[in-house]
Protein backbone atom coordinates (compact mmCIF):
# COMPACT_ATOMS: atom_id res chain seq x y z
CA UNK A 1 0.00 0.00 0.00
CA UNK A 2 1.44 3.33 -0.93
CA UNK A 3 1.37 6.12 1.61
CA UNK A 4 -1.05 8.11 -0.66
CA UNK A 5 -3.59 4.67 -0.58
CA UNK A 6 -3.06 4.78 3.48
CA UNK A 7 -4.13 8.48 3.72
CA UNK A 8 -7.04 7.89 1.67
CA UNK A 9 -7.84 5.02 4.29
CA UNK A 10 -7.12 7.21 6.96
CA UNK A 11 -9.35 9.48 6.24
CA UNK A 12 -12.62 7.40 5.64
CA UNK A 13 -11.58 5.70 9.15
CA UNK A 14 -11.50 9.30 10.48
CA UNK A 15 -14.22 10.22 8.64
CA UNK A 16 -16.40 7.52 10.37
CA UNK A 17 -15.59 7.67 13.72
CA UNK A 18 -15.66 11.63 13.89
CA UNK A 19 -19.62 11.11 12.56
CA UNK A 20 -20.10 8.65 15.04
CA UNK A 21 -18.68 10.87 17.76
CA UNK A 22 -20.95 13.73 16.13
CA UNK A 23 -17.62 15.81 15.50
CA UNK A 24 -19.17 17.71 12.54
CA UNK A 25 -15.77 20.09 12.95
CA UNK A 26 -13.22 17.00 11.79
CA UNK A 27 -15.60 15.89 9.37
CA UNK A 28 -15.69 19.27 7.60
CA UNK A 29 -11.93 19.43 7.63
CA UNK A 30 -11.84 16.17 5.28
CA UNK A 31 -13.67 17.81 2.42
CA UNK A 32 -12.30 20.41 -0.10
CA UNK A 33 -14.22 23.96 -0.01
CA UNK A 34 -15.44 23.62 -3.40
CA UNK A 35 -16.60 19.96 -2.30
CA UNK A 36 -19.56 18.59 -4.61
CA UNK A 37 -22.26 16.31 -2.63
CA UNK A 38 -25.03 13.86 -4.72
CA UNK A 39 -27.66 11.87 -2.89
CA UNK A 40 -30.43 11.55 -4.96
CA UNK A 41 -33.49 13.39 -5.78
CA UNK A 42 -31.89 16.15 -4.47
CA UNK A 43 -29.96 19.07 -6.10
CA UNK A 44 -25.93 18.29 -6.00
CA UNK A 45 -24.80 20.74 -2.48
CA UNK A 46 -21.91 21.62 -1.12
CA UNK A 47 -19.99 22.59 2.31
CA UNK A 48 -22.58 24.74 3.62
CA UNK A 49 -25.41 22.83 2.79
CA UNK A 50 -23.60 19.62 4.85
CA UNK A 51 -22.97 21.29 7.68
CA UNK A 52 -26.46 22.50 7.91
CA UNK A 53 -27.73 19.20 7.79
CA UNK A 54 -25.16 17.38 9.94
CA UNK A 55 -25.71 20.04 12.69
CA UNK A 56 -29.65 19.20 12.45
CA UNK A 57 -29.01 15.45 13.23
CA UNK A 58 -27.38 15.96 16.71
CA UNK A 59 -30.24 13.89 18.45
CA UNK A 60 -29.35 11.24 16.58
CA UNK A 61 -27.13 8.10 17.30
CA UNK A 62 -25.41 7.12 14.32
CA UNK A 63 -23.31 3.71 13.91
CA UNK A 64 -21.72 3.11 10.78
CA UNK A 65 -19.21 0.91 8.83
CA UNK A 66 -17.71 1.05 5.33
CA UNK A 67 -15.45 -1.29 3.55
CA UNK A 68 -13.33 -0.18 0.86
CA UNK A 69 -14.18 -2.16 -2.25
CA UNK A 70 -12.05 -0.09 -4.88
CA UNK A 71 -9.33 3.15 -4.48
CA UNK A 72 -7.24 4.28 -7.49
CA UNK A 73 -4.40 6.87 -7.24
CA UNK A 74 -4.20 8.67 -9.94
CA UNK A 75 -0.94 11.29 -9.22
CA UNK A 76 -2.75 14.05 -7.23
CA UNK A 77 -6.36 12.75 -7.90
CA UNK A 78 -7.65 9.81 -6.69
CA UNK A 79 -11.21 7.35 -7.26
CA UNK A 80 -12.78 5.10 -4.47
CA UNK A 81 -15.85 3.36 -4.34
CA UNK A 82 -16.82 2.61 -1.05
CA UNK A 83 -19.84 0.06 0.18
CA UNK A 84 -21.28 1.88 3.44
CA UNK A 85 -23.96 0.20 6.26
CA UNK A 86 -25.14 2.44 9.19
CA UNK A 87 -28.00 2.02 11.97
CA UNK A 88 -29.69 5.84 12.44
CA UNK A 89 -31.21 5.84 15.57
CA UNK A 90 -33.31 9.06 16.77
CA UNK A 91 -33.52 10.13 20.19
CA UNK A 92 -37.24 8.52 20.22
CA UNK A 93 -38.14 6.05 17.75
CA UNK A 94 -36.59 3.04 16.60
CA UNK A 95 -33.30 2.67 14.86
CA UNK A 96 -33.40 2.93 10.58
CA UNK A 97 -30.82 0.44 8.99
CA UNK A 98 -29.52 1.82 6.06
CA UNK A 99 -26.90 0.31 3.20
CA UNK A 100 -25.39 1.17 -0.52
CA UNK A 101 -22.11 1.85 -2.74
CA UNK A 102 -20.57 5.53 -2.97
CA UNK A 103 -18.39 6.91 -5.49
CA UNK A 104 -15.67 9.11 -3.93
CA UNK A 105 -13.77 11.49 -5.95
CA UNK A 106 -10.74 12.43 -3.67
CA UNK A 107 -7.98 15.63 -3.95
CA UNK A 108 -4.32 16.05 -2.95
CA UNK A 109 -3.81 19.28 -1.47
CA UNK A 110 -0.79 21.81 -2.13
CA UNK A 111 0.00 21.04 1.46
CA UNK A 112 -0.41 17.39 1.12
CA UNK A 113 -3.45 16.29 2.68
CA UNK A 114 -5.83 14.52 1.12
CA UNK A 115 -9.75 15.67 1.00
CA UNK A 116 -13.19 14.67 -0.61
CA UNK A 117 -13.56 16.41 -3.71
CA UNK A 118 -16.89 15.38 -5.27
CA UNK A 119 -19.26 12.12 -4.13
CA UNK A 120 -22.00 10.34 -5.08
CA UNK A 121 -23.75 8.72 -2.57
CA UNK A 122 -26.06 5.80 -3.54
CA UNK A 123 -27.28 4.60 0.13
CA UNK A 124 -30.86 4.15 0.23
CA UNK B 1 -11.84 23.64 -24.83
CA UNK B 2 -8.98 21.30 -25.46
CA UNK B 3 -9.24 17.83 -27.86
CA UNK B 4 -10.08 15.51 -25.03
CA UNK B 5 -12.34 17.71 -23.35
CA UNK B 6 -14.14 17.68 -26.47
CA UNK B 7 -13.63 13.96 -27.30
CA UNK B 8 -15.31 13.21 -23.82
CA UNK B 9 -18.26 15.87 -25.23
CA UNK B 10 -18.37 13.96 -28.57
CA UNK B 11 -18.73 10.49 -26.22
CA UNK B 12 -21.70 11.39 -23.91
CA UNK B 13 -23.30 12.55 -27.11
CA UNK B 14 -22.61 9.85 -29.57
CA UNK B 15 -24.24 7.86 -26.18
CA UNK B 16 -27.05 9.81 -25.90
CA UNK B 17 -28.18 9.30 -29.70
CA UNK B 18 -27.02 5.58 -30.11
CA UNK B 19 -29.20 4.70 -26.92
CA UNK B 20 -32.10 6.58 -28.67
CA UNK B 21 -31.31 4.82 -31.62
CA UNK B 22 -31.46 1.49 -29.83
CA UNK B 23 -27.67 1.30 -31.17
CA UNK B 24 -26.47 -1.29 -28.22
CA UNK B 25 -23.11 -2.31 -30.13
CA UNK B 26 -22.04 1.92 -30.62
CA UNK B 27 -22.55 2.16 -26.51
CA UNK B 28 -20.96 -0.61 -25.55
CA UNK B 29 -17.75 0.52 -27.54
CA UNK B 30 -18.11 3.67 -25.31
CA UNK B 31 -17.42 1.63 -22.36
CA UNK B 32 -14.44 0.20 -20.86
CA UNK B 33 -14.20 -3.94 -20.77
CA UNK B 34 -14.05 -3.35 -16.89
CA UNK B 35 -16.75 -0.65 -16.68
CA UNK B 36 -18.67 -0.94 -13.47
CA UNK B 37 -22.06 0.87 -13.12
CA UNK B 38 -23.64 2.17 -9.58
CA UNK B 39 -27.44 2.55 -9.14
CA UNK B 40 -29.60 2.55 -6.12
CA UNK B 41 -30.88 -0.59 -4.37
CA UNK B 42 -28.43 -2.99 -6.88
CA UNK B 43 -24.76 -3.78 -6.63
CA UNK B 44 -22.54 -2.73 -8.77
CA UNK B 45 -21.87 -4.26 -12.59
CA UNK B 46 -20.11 -4.77 -15.57
CA UNK B 47 -20.61 -4.77 -18.73
CA UNK B 48 -22.18 -8.34 -19.53
CA UNK B 49 -25.37 -6.95 -16.91
CA UNK B 50 -25.35 -3.71 -18.84
CA UNK B 51 -24.91 -5.48 -22.34
CA UNK B 52 -28.23 -7.87 -20.83
CA UNK B 53 -30.68 -5.03 -19.78
CA UNK B 54 -30.09 -2.76 -22.62
CA UNK B 55 -30.69 -5.61 -25.26
CA UNK B 56 -33.87 -6.25 -22.94
CA UNK B 57 -35.34 -2.35 -23.45
CA UNK B 58 -35.68 -3.17 -27.47
CA UNK B 59 -39.62 -2.67 -27.09
CA UNK B 60 -39.28 0.80 -25.21
CA UNK B 61 -38.61 4.50 -26.89
CA UNK B 62 -36.11 6.28 -25.25
CA UNK B 63 -35.72 10.19 -25.46
CA UNK B 64 -32.98 11.83 -23.59
CA UNK B 65 -30.94 14.82 -23.17
CA UNK B 66 -27.77 15.55 -20.88
CA UNK B 67 -26.23 18.38 -19.53
CA UNK B 68 -22.11 18.33 -18.57
CA UNK B 69 -21.99 20.41 -15.84
CA UNK B 70 -18.83 19.59 -14.85
CA UNK B 71 -15.49 18.19 -16.63
CA UNK B 72 -12.16 17.88 -15.53
CA UNK B 73 -9.78 16.15 -17.40
CA UNK B 74 -6.65 14.72 -15.17
CA UNK B 75 -4.08 13.70 -17.55
CA UNK B 76 -5.12 10.51 -18.95
CA UNK B 77 -8.36 10.30 -16.70
CA UNK B 78 -11.28 12.47 -16.37
CA UNK B 79 -14.54 12.68 -14.46
CA UNK B 80 -17.56 14.45 -15.65
CA UNK B 81 -20.86 15.07 -13.57
CA UNK B 82 -23.89 15.26 -15.99
CA UNK B 83 -27.44 15.84 -15.80
CA UNK B 84 -29.88 13.78 -17.23
CA UNK B 85 -33.56 13.84 -17.99
CA UNK B 86 -35.03 11.24 -20.50
CA UNK B 87 -38.60 9.86 -21.37
CA UNK B 88 -38.94 6.40 -21.77
CA UNK B 89 -42.05 5.10 -23.33
CA UNK B 90 -42.98 1.80 -23.37
CA UNK B 91 -44.59 -0.23 -26.58
CA UNK B 92 -47.75 -0.25 -24.80
CA UNK B 93 -48.42 2.07 -21.78
CA UNK B 94 -47.52 5.86 -21.10
CA UNK B 95 -44.48 7.68 -21.04
CA UNK B 96 -42.37 8.15 -17.77
CA UNK B 97 -40.05 11.14 -17.23
CA UNK B 98 -36.79 10.60 -15.22
CA UNK B 99 -34.17 13.05 -14.23
CA UNK B 100 -31.25 13.12 -11.81
CA UNK B 101 -27.18 13.73 -12.08
CA UNK B 102 -24.83 11.44 -12.71
CA UNK B 103 -21.00 11.31 -11.22
CA UNK B 104 -18.62 9.34 -14.29
CA UNK B 105 -15.21 8.54 -14.19
CA UNK B 106 -13.65 7.91 -17.90
CA UNK B 107 -10.56 6.64 -19.21
CA UNK B 108 -7.80 7.26 -22.29
CA UNK B 109 -7.01 3.98 -23.73
CA UNK B 110 -3.69 3.35 -25.52
CA UNK B 111 -5.06 3.80 -28.49
CA UNK B 112 -6.29 7.11 -27.58
CA UNK B 113 -9.50 6.84 -27.91
CA UNK B 114 -11.69 8.06 -24.29
CA UNK B 115 -14.22 4.88 -22.68
CA UNK B 116 -16.02 5.33 -19.45
CA UNK B 117 -14.50 3.74 -16.53
CA UNK B 118 -16.88 3.94 -13.51
CA UNK B 119 -20.52 5.64 -13.51
CA UNK B 120 -22.42 6.39 -10.46
CA UNK B 121 -26.25 7.19 -11.57
CA UNK B 122 -28.38 9.02 -9.38
CA UNK B 123 -31.31 9.33 -12.07
CA UNK B 124 -34.58 8.29 -10.14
Amino acid sequence: MTEDERAIRNLIDTWMSATQKGDIETVLDLMADDVIFMVAGQKPFGKETFAAAARGMTNVRFEGRSDIEELKVLGNWAYLRNHIEMTITPEQGAPVHRAGYTLTILRKQEDGRWVLARDANLVS
